[in-house]
């Protein structure tokens, strides 16, 4: 018999994707330089030109055999090494191969981190504004992830919410910072106040509790950004790690699961992964990707795209009177929208052909995502047409 | 808290991996030519040259920011429709793109049938000899994989053992032909016998039992083989495909879903397959990988070698006196060990560095696994070892 868990959701139509959609036939309309369309999360800029080199030397110059053969199911050895040292150089820190597993993007990565640390029936929690696609990462191995509502002031935690949420069935926190949507990286004093916290529950109920970190925009961030590595403050951490934003390549399906050397049982975490992979049937991302992105692991593509999009919308939105939490990394902002329902907000952007995402799936009411990973230059053309919008509601 | 589940699968090695590990190891102590390592279906032949320049090709000509962006979670229209077109060409089928759904290989493609067609507490039927990691693909869903014992004559289907195993919780049967490991093809007899049986039960238990048919070798078949399309001879067939094998790409992770157009709710099939991937994360195959694949579709890597070593292997192995069902297709024989415990058989072997898979993984005790995907060379060579032996057994 089929599922009806399955069939019940393929009617729950993602409202990004339906609105993206609407985009791609307005523009076939009225051309596509009329169209606003700052729904979707999809990098703007090509990824860097070391990624296709590698790619073409590869091909052109490995036995194919050996080229496309299997990989071991934990990742390539000569990759997670590469993987390992790149980190180490950047953030300081001593992983060892043995730390990391290699993964289909931070979505393969958060399904295992989430299987390895919890069974049917645990709690994982996560803050608002949070990625939609959370709910199924989580819920789908049978854990139950809770929601700590936004502290829309500033989108750091509201931990007065989070304390009052924890119970002795966490077994782990999932945050993403730089966040999608909002933009804004979780700071210092945030993470270390989080990290006391977990510290002293996991004391108080004698079991850890993980920090899981989704961290496909660590390195997208504005200058002047507090953007501490989340591992150095908190032992217990487990990063997942996706390419597709930094160097471009989300549809390659690319990345990593790195624990903590100082986390307890860290190895024991990869080697679970190794078999987590074995009952959901992703044995390793594809040989080729995997070797061809350590051609990439010390840099970015162009990213500085990005941060002029948002110093522009940052400064023309507030003049024009949005409420706006300043993005510290990423390409998105979450401002406030100017009526109480988002949805009802982001329709009447609709007609003057500017696409918003509003911000209800986001655990959020009341906001809107603006994705300004597009040309300056249309980034510049829509700014007469948030006015336009904004006089609506004068 | 660590899920015990997966820390225990950590320790049960697989007994294939431990073997090509042992293999690799002796080759660096005396040679690999001298170590005649048959434990590994690692594809011997280069994928076909088609395949590379379609690579490079995409990488060379196609805007980076289009090419490794976002597939769509059903996999890219365009390969979708190229698949479709490619099977209703060589089998006289009638696929629609809504049939299709790209895949990381055969066992995400499982993954995905059994979690659209089982709830948990369902059972799946599978036909010993078989491959092991089907526990894991099914067990992981919830659903329990019952197997039906070997019909070690021919290595067709056991149907009296089959027929006192279904019962009314039987969603699926879960079949590879050709076989892993014994190579054998099931007869256009045997499928139509249990599609027969399929029916009658399916309406006596009043609900669909569904053949999930995973035919990664479906194109490897030896001159002579009677080798049926499975959804020719059964409605409700869902096809697991990988390109591992039939062009030599099993580290590159690509494969499809297929249902028979036929099969009911065969599109609600596809769509449920693409929330499934939300839950497991892995939102599709790369799509380089993708695109990269409609160059050798209706194609294949010369596989010729593969009949030719099974020629040589069969031929000299009954001469010697091993009792062998002779494969149809594949790159696996399935002689029967010559004493009752496989294991120390294939211990005995060892000393000869001769390295066989004993048969009790495959559910089917008394045998061992030749992966002949060897140089044809190294096979001539292997016989007088074979000879060795066998002569410890007269």
């Amino acid at each position: 018999m089929l599922s009806q868990h399955y069939i019940d959701m393929t009617s729950q139509k993602s409202a990004i994707r339906e609105l993206f959609d609407y985009g791609s036939r307005r523009a076939k309309e009225i051309g596509y330089e009329n169209v606003f369309d700052y729904s979707l999360g999809n990098p703007s800029v090509p990824t860097p030109q070391a990624f296709s080199d590698a790619l073409v030397d590869l091909i052109q110059n490995t036995d194919p055999v050996a080229l496309h053969g299997y990989s071991p199911s934990l990742g390539i050895p000569s990759v997670r090494q590469a993987i390992a040292d790149s980190l180490n150089r950047r953030f300081d820190m001593n992983f060892k191969i043995e730390h990391i597993f290699m993964a289909v993007g931070a979505a393969g990565a958060i399904a295992h981190a989430v299987r390895a640390v919890t069974v049917p029936g645990d709690e994982v929690i996560t803050f608002a504004p949070f990625f939609p696609e959370y709910y199924h990462y989580v819920n789908q191995t049978g854990a139950v992830l809770n929601v700590v509502p936004a502290d829309v002031t500033s989108f750091q935690i509201n931990f007065e919410a989070f304390e009052s949420m924890i119970t002795p069935k966490t077994m782990a926190v999932l945050i993403n910072t730089p966040n999608n949507p909002s933009g804004i990286v979780y700071s210092t004093a945030t993470i270390d106040r989080l990290a006391a916290i977990l510290s002293e529950k996991s004391r108080e109920y004698g079991h850890t509790i993980y920090i899981i970190s989704d961290e496909p925009y660590r390195e997208i961030i504005f200058q002047g950004a507090d953007s501490p590595f989340v591992a150095k403050h908190y032992d217990n951490t487990i990063i997942c790690y996706s390419f597709s934003k930094s160097v471009s390549l989300p549809g390659e399906r690319i990345g990593y699961v790195a624990v903590n050397p100082a986390c307890e049982d860290a190895a024991l975490i990869i080697d679970m992964c190794g078999q987590i992979s074995r009952g959901i049937g992703h044995n390793c991302p594809p040989s080729l990707i995997q070797l061809a992105i350590t051609s990439v692991l010390d840099t970015t593509s162009d990213i500085s795209v990005y941060e002029e999009n948002k110093n522009i919308l940052y400064k023309e939105l507030t003049r024009i009177g949005f409420e706006i939490v300043e993005p510290g990394g990423t390409f998105y902002m979450f401002p406030k929208a100017l009526e109480a329902d988002a949805g009802a907000f982001c329709e009447r952007a609709k007609q003057h052909d500017l696409l918003l995402v509003p911000s209800d799936t986001f655990g959020c009411p009341g906001h809107f995502r603006i994705c300004y990973c597009i040309p300056t230059e249309k980034v510049r053309r829509s700014i007469p047409v948030f006015e336009a919008l904004a006089k609506e509601y004068v």
